[in-house]
């Protein structure tokens, strides 16, 4: 269970408990670390800038380096808000196995859906995962990454067959998928299946490039339609990164409202689209998932950055959306303290609004109570098919 | 009056004795249904989705089916937080005239705004709402329903002529006009008038199509200009819907910031505009209010659909906007219970707002008062020329 | 020092204390008023509106407004909260050097860096100022204007040229540039920096305007760039208003999440980039701050604006952005209430923001301390090379 919040407010306390103690699912997260990384490292990591830390500065003097110093150092033995130093130091006397062990644990999560398409070779493998904690494990299959695997060995005419092919493989024993093509493009692509000429053009293209030195990596338009309407096409969940993440991506052409004539062209095939995390668009999130049946929300990742300031964050996640229709998840990725804190952060985020509505007289405390389930825990089983024990 | 709010908040108490006792004035609604609904088309109605409810969900688990069950069902005698069953049960057992007595009673409501172009025939007629109820009446004349009430015996030369001789007749007694091209095209449109020619011959495209059997609606950007145009020209309050709604609309192109071009083409003319809504662009509402004379709104429809969590709204659309520009309105269709929740929750959040800068020594009592009484009140009067008795 | 904000939030005692003391850099600023305003003017001055106040209406019925009265009347021996008519009876019997002397002096600010480039001629001088008040002037040198003061004397093949020379010449002893791109044109400029050929092309055009007797205004997409870069080349900060301003501007196309592809290319120079004010865009503006090393942002002009309601403004800018990228302006420019106001608003939002961390046990009392005084004074230190005494 996680470190218990501190707080003035007079939170109602069965919600309080309930809250604290839900094991959650985190619909959306990566493993964590398999090897030693320097501070220095660790610092990029705890950032979703790729550019190096600027000297005399440290990435520790931001909402989730505060939060990793209020809520990660307790578990290694310090007081809480022990300094940046005084952190790296306890946690340097870790494996990165113990760090994994101590900080997933402590996070309440019953089950990690876990993607495995970002350099997962940096990573514990699910299955060291599955051995070292009481939880259950189950795969998210990233769509760009799949696409990628089978490129150079395919040919233009065969692409997207070979695609289909490799992805029901990929994805035999998977509960849903990913895809970044808010990365790798935006959402402002032609809403429409690509048609197979298309895509084959679009694949001859490419493959030329890569059998002429091209790193693989996918990224022209036609070729990642065609691959999200392949996921479509599964029937499996489908999880798109929204909002917020590194300069990478143009913020602006992340905006979920952009997928809106895509949403309406895939409403009749009976897949469900889940926006990840949506910073700071997690208002227009709220607004698709209430108007269209097939969209579900989560706001991971923005919650676990802007640290003590997520409240606000999660708050506006709970304002259009029905209830049956947000998600948790943390999106962590390699340092465990990431997995620790999407739950410490989002527990305390719900406890202080829904507690607040309770404590005004808006909401009933089981009605809080009811939402706190289904938002942590049982929306996802039911999108997901998860076991229900 | 509405039912008292319960809080642990130390509002001031003259503030809230007076926001609870205000009479408001909606200036923008329609009427109460006036037919039995089922539960499942009870169900569509307290959402902007037009989609059938999924299976094994019900839409009173969103924070507008929170609110129904907190502020409406003590008075049918139950509880606060009764069941979604017990209060259907027990909503079943009155009449739609009934309820709508109820309801609208107890909004604390003088005047009533009524938008009359939207399946008027499914609700209670104006005459009969102020048959039943002490309050007053007035029209909202929504531009595209003339307009489409004439193009079918009209021609392409004589459209916009026919147009405005409607409109002159139709408006004869109405305070206000209402336009929904932000469902039909967008806030992206020319923002210069239409010359006679242009809409001569998008006139006669048309009124092609109708003879050929489509239905009569008009989309075509230049013909909702050129009713826009004929809008402002008869010197009404010329209301736009703004923002969040059904998933007809294009929510990105429905941001009145896109409005500036016309905003500044129209300000001329003496014609004032009021941004209906506009969730969740309301702080780009308040810079339009802020910067431009003619620019009014309100953030209703968002405070019911956002229910507890409407606070954050009703109080970022008092950062910009001078005090005289703001409105309030409940945009209910149909249940009324929503008209009853558009002042519960306006009442709460206006309370909850200025109550806290009262607390904190920022805004005098008096100046609290006296804002709560212009946005809920007298600037309604003052725009549409209102009696002030 | 400030007038001690009234508040019942059990802010931590120290912080509460070290906010209200500590001397600010304004990092962003213009000079007071050199002569006597009208009542009618004085309200102009506090909106960005520059249209007429519309009859029956007062400025003073807006956030801005009641801070007014709030925190500067006080200053003038009424009490908190006088009457607009009071305070302009009072604020009447005082010469323009004695208001500045009395607000700036409140506002508890070390150092101003003010923006000279826009109406100077109304203003008192930096000199002035400097022997009224025991305060640092510097100065910060607008592109645009220094662009304006040489064209009419120079020629299409050497405009480029020559704004380099004069250039050099206005920033002997300047701290920093600004650019107001946003008003003339917006954020969705070309990336790169434009050709000589193209620079003498539209010098050329523009010259032929002013010969023709065009008033001196750069408004030409590619001179602007031209500035942009030639004071990119400098290697001082540079400032760019972004966001929120007067109705000239186009606010969509402010939003700094525009500049994203000219932050990437001008990334290697090693200049660093400020965005100013950002409202409503100050997520997006930390967004910025957090994934790109050379950016900078503050919340100031918006925090005038909002008045009590600028709480949420100031802990929307604390979100994603690391604390050591976050700057205090307060953008006034005339009235020497906006040189206070700036400050004690600051001081109170961040006093609330930061306490409620404190209060709640997410933040240590003395990290809260620290960034403080980061914002409020140190990183402006380090990025302007100011003294730090």
């Amino acid at each position: 269970m996680p470190a218990e919040p501190t707080s003035t407010e007079p939170t109602p306390a069965e919600l309080r408990r309930h809250i604290a103690a839900l094991p959650l699912i985190d619909h959306h997260v990566h493993a964590s670390l398999a090897s030693p990384v320097t501070r220095g490292r660790f610092e990029t990591l705890i950032t979703e800038s790729d550019r190096p830390i600027p000297a005399g500065v440290t990435q520790f003097d931001s909402q989730i380096g505060f939060a990793i110093r209020r809520h990660c150092a307790p578990l290694l033995g310090l007081p809480p808000h022990a300094s940046a130093d005084a952190y790296w130091a306890a946690r340097s006397e870790r494996t990165p196995e113990e760090l994994s062990d101590l900080f997933l644990a402590a996070a309440g999560v019953s089950d990690w859906l876990l993607d495995t398409g970002f350099k997962s070779d940096e990573l514990l493998s699910p299955d060291t995962l599955a051995e070292r904690l009481p939880a259950r494990f189950s795969e998210i299959v990233r769509l760009e990454t799949v696409l990628e695997g089978i490129a150079p060995t395919s040919g233009a005419a065969r692409l997207a067959d070979d695609f289909r092919t490799a992805l029901a493989d990929a994805t035999a024993s998977a509960v849903g998928l990913k895809s970044i093509i808010a990365y790798r493009y935006g959402f402002d692509f032609a809403p429409a299946r690509p048609s197979a000429q298309e895509v084959e053009r679009a694949a001859g293209a490419w493959l030329r490039e890569l059998e002429a030195g091209a790193p693989v990596r996918v990224s022209d338009p036609v070729l990642l339609r065609m691959a999200l309407w392949t996921g479509v096409d599964t029937g499996l969940p489908l999880q798109l990164h929204a909002g917020y993440g590194d300069p990478d991506l143009d913020l602006r052409r992340c905006d979920p409202l952009l997928l809106m004539p895509w949403l309406k062209e895939i409403e009749g095939t009976g897949t469900d689209v889940v926006l990840l995390h949506c910073y700071p668009f997690q208002r227009n999130a709220g607004f698709l998932a209430q108007v269209f049946p097939h969209v579900y929300f989560d706001v991971g990742l923005g919650v676990n950055y802007t640290g003590a300031a997520s409240t606000a964050v999660v708050a506006e996640s709970l304002e259009l959306a029905p209830f049956t229709k947000v998600l948790y998840s943390s999106d962590a990725w390699g340092p465990p303290e990431l997995h620790l804190l999407g739950s410490v952060l989002w527990r305390r985020g719900m406890s202080r609004a829904l507690g607040g509505w309770v404590e005004e007289g808006e909401w009933s405390e089981a009605d809080a109570v009811r939402v706190a389930t289904m938002i942590g825990r049982t929306n996802a089983q039911r999108l997901y098919g998860l076991p229900h024990a």
